[in-house]
């Protein structure tokens, strides 16, 4: 019998003997896989979905549950903000830098507000109001944020911003599970069968179409064929640190992923089967250095003591930046008014302080006139209302400058940076994985982040941008294959 | 019959009939596959090598001709330079950063001398002296240069400096093609067949193993069959846009990709095969800013007016540098003493001029006290000797405070910016092609820029690293696939 492994389909000629069969084949159940599951169900297909932990989740139901939707919804009307679709394409399209997918974002904008009223329609509640100020996500269970780059420069000039962050209805952080349960609700209210704790093993071809998978149930391989196709949505590979090392080295210096223990499956079966894996040196990160909210007003220096951003971007873009620089280290720069003692989970210390910026950039071991200069150029402009180095605005550009002052140290090696990767396959806006020649894999669909998809770019990635991916892209990956 | 493809390999099956055969089939006459066709034939092997132009040559023929070699070369010796296998092995893993191979690090650093020697025996001419100052190649014809970031920080202090760069004995720039006419006439004396204006469209697998290629040859098909095994050495991807967008979008900013139209061939060709090609984001570039060498003297300066390198560092590492600052531009500044024209070639143009920096400041339309304040406090501690931002050293170190002053602009979208791609197939240090489990793949072996080698990260570039990396592992690649 050939060998059974993720890197290479079996050959559906050698399969001894079929242990099941659907029309569609869906490979994990986060968002992604439970959407897909949906799509494809919707149609009146047949879908098996596997899993391989005892439940529903992944790295989506550790999320905040928070879907990036833009182009006028109800939320962001009520607020008054006047959104549209053009604006929102431009803002997706900036947000994935160099690696945007101008067919995904172009599909998502035109998509995400029926798109949004569909997760209504299956039963997730949005409160719909505004909250306004700067969150990693809503304290209460408001509904829109602002939740990425989008009012600040270069972002706000590209296109105008709006707060597209929509969080469904529940208190405090954590608004994933309850999502994926009301996903989880609709697959099996359209009658989708589930196995839990089942490891796909290897992809079956038939010939040049993806016909199935091998699955390990109770010890035994199954192989289980799928008449019309296969949908992968297995996550990225933030816990397979071979991987990482091999596509990603630049996260190794991280140590906080967030997920299901992805390890990329999805990401080699693929592979194996002839599709391409793009943009695998992209990851997100952050650390919540925003919190407590006064924070957020901080100023960051390098070890040299040059500022390297406008603070006033997503958390998450001044993350990505920040690892960028030189030391292993950065330090987040604020006055009496605006410290307060930072989230133990941040793990970010008091690295000096000081009556002036001087005594500060002394206390650190900083050579005169680096950072105190640094400090009252800017204070200087901020005073002013302006940054002319980055561009940061108003309110969050403030002066820095009734001490005692204090300096934290955010370092890569200590602090939390938590991260998950954005590579992945390359599929078409239908979730079709595709080869090197961008055609289709017969059979074969995937989803979420085992694919590159809306959140492509670590320094443009935005809360919900994730999740938004791996609602809408999983259902269209589902109908995808079940219209094979 | 099935497609013949790059991205799958072709079933030896449905081969209708064998159009030839040989043990060793080399896909690429660069130094690469000239050394794999070397090394293969030197073992008795019936070697058959493939290029797809009219003759050898590829990227390596269009080089300088240099091989990074460490470890106590005669030239080093003559020259008063003390290297040692050790500190020369420790420069070449901070020369790979996150993404280097420690196995073919190891195995370079211990074999390196030998391969020099060879490489002498073979009748490549070493005039062997050593040429001071700081050049991109010798434009005479000396031999030992400093050719990387040895004696700058943070290298000088991870390992001891020795310069390591020995070109080949050719009056002026463009040694690689003289050196790949030395190959070319060993390969043509062990009897290895050359095959030019042949492009190879896909491999042949027999099972699991590679076992020929397909090769389109005067408007037809030919079945060739490697009994042992096939060796691809078909260079990098600079010069295919699409999967520069997929894998180094960052490069796409660059118009000056160097090579022979090197389009990915075999890189696709053994991701088809099941290999991984990975870091395939890094890449090198350079722009030739030491030139005329007083330039080198020069302090570059960001759009914000900041300093971001130690510009003592190899001139590739501060271009790859330059790339990552915002703005798309950097300035490089010179004072009457160092300013010479710059080539033509680099197309940097002047941007401002000014008796003192804060005119040149203001010329470039930065904020008074931006570069300014950044070129006191540089010459403040240039004056002491001291580069307590950046560690910059001595002789490179000097004030700028002499005017008048000059920014050279150094543009992403219009100055010189040669640059080739680093990622590639993942290869053993024997040069097999690796699977996802790291496995060889049977028959299937690769040398050069097709692979991720010595030279796998774009910071740590060192001229001569890549010329190493394809005559050593292109050898090692040659035995492995005859021995097979």
């Amino acid at each position: 019998m050939p060998t059974i492994t993720r890197h290479r389909p079996f050959p559906m000629e050698a399969v001894p003997a079929w242990d099941g069969a659907a029309d569609v084949i869906i490979v994990g159940f986060g968002a992604a896989g439970a959407c897909a599951a949906i799509g494809a169900a919707e149609t009146g297909a047949d879908v098996l979905l596997l899993e391989r932990n005892a439940g529903s989740g992944g790295a989506s139901g550790l999320s905040g549950g928070e879907i990036y939707v833009g182009g006028g919804s109800d939320a962001q009307r009520a607020a008054g903000f006047d959104d549209d679709i053009g604006e929102f394409e431009k803002y997706l399209l900036a947000a994935g830098g160099p690696c945007a997918d101008a067919d995904k974002c172009h599909a998502y904008a035109a998509g995400a507000l029926s798109h949004y009223q569909w997760l209504k329609d299956i039963g997730v509640p949005y409160r719909g109001n505004y909250l306004p100020g700067k969150h990693i996500e809503p304290v209460d269970d408001s509904t829109l944020i602002w939740s990425g780059s989008e009012a600040a420069a270069p972002f706000c000039d590209i296109a105008k911003p709006a707060p597209r962050g929509h969080v469904i209805q529940h208190m405090g952080w954590g608004g994933g599970r309850p999502l994926v349960d009301i996903l989880e609700q609709r697959v099996r209210d359209l009658g989708v069968r589930i196995a839990c704790n089942v490891r796909v093993a290897a992809l079956i071809a038939d010939g040049e179409k993806i016909a199935g998978v091998v699955a390990r149930i109770d010890n035994r391989d199954h192989f289980l064929r799928a008449h019309k196709g296969v949908v992968l949505a297995t996550g990225g590979f933030a816990f397979n640190d071979a991987m990482r090392a091999q596509y990603c080295p630049q996260s190794l210096s991280l140590s906080d992923p967030i997920g299901d223990k992805d390890d990329g499956l999805g990401i080699e079966l693929g592979m194996g089967a002839g599709g391409r894996a793009i943009h695998m040196d992209q990851f997100f990160t952050t650390c919540p250095w925003t919190m407590p909210e006064s924070q957020a007003y901080g100023v960051f220096v390098n070890v040299a003591g040059q500022r390297f951003i406008n603070e006033d971007c997503y958390h998450g873009r001044v993350t990505r930046t920040a690892i960028d620089q030189p030391g292993g280290r950065v330090y987040l720069l604020l006055d009496h008014a605006h410290f307060s003692q930072p989230l133990d989970l941040a793990r970010m210390d008091i690295a000096a302080t000081g009556a002036d910026w001087r005594e500060v950039e002394s206390e650190l071991e900083m050579v005169a006139g680096t950072l105190s200069a640094t400090m009252d150029f800017y204070n200087h402009h901020a005073r002013e209302g302006r940054d002319p180095l980055f561009d940061k605005r108003i309110p969050i550009l403030t002066p820095l400058d009734k001490g005692p002052f204090v300096a934290l140290e955010l370092n890569f090696a200590r602090s939390y940076c938590s991260f998950f990767t954005l590579g992945g396959l390359h599929t078409s806006d239908m979730g079709e994985v595709l080869d090197g020649d961008a055609m289709p894999i017969s059979g074969l669909f995937a989803a979420g982040r085992c694919t590159s998809g809306l959140p492509a770019w670590g320094h443009g990635y935005s809360s919900g941008l994730s999740l938004a991916d791996c609602t809408f892209f999983g259902r269209r990956a589902g109908h995808a294959a079940a219209a094979t």
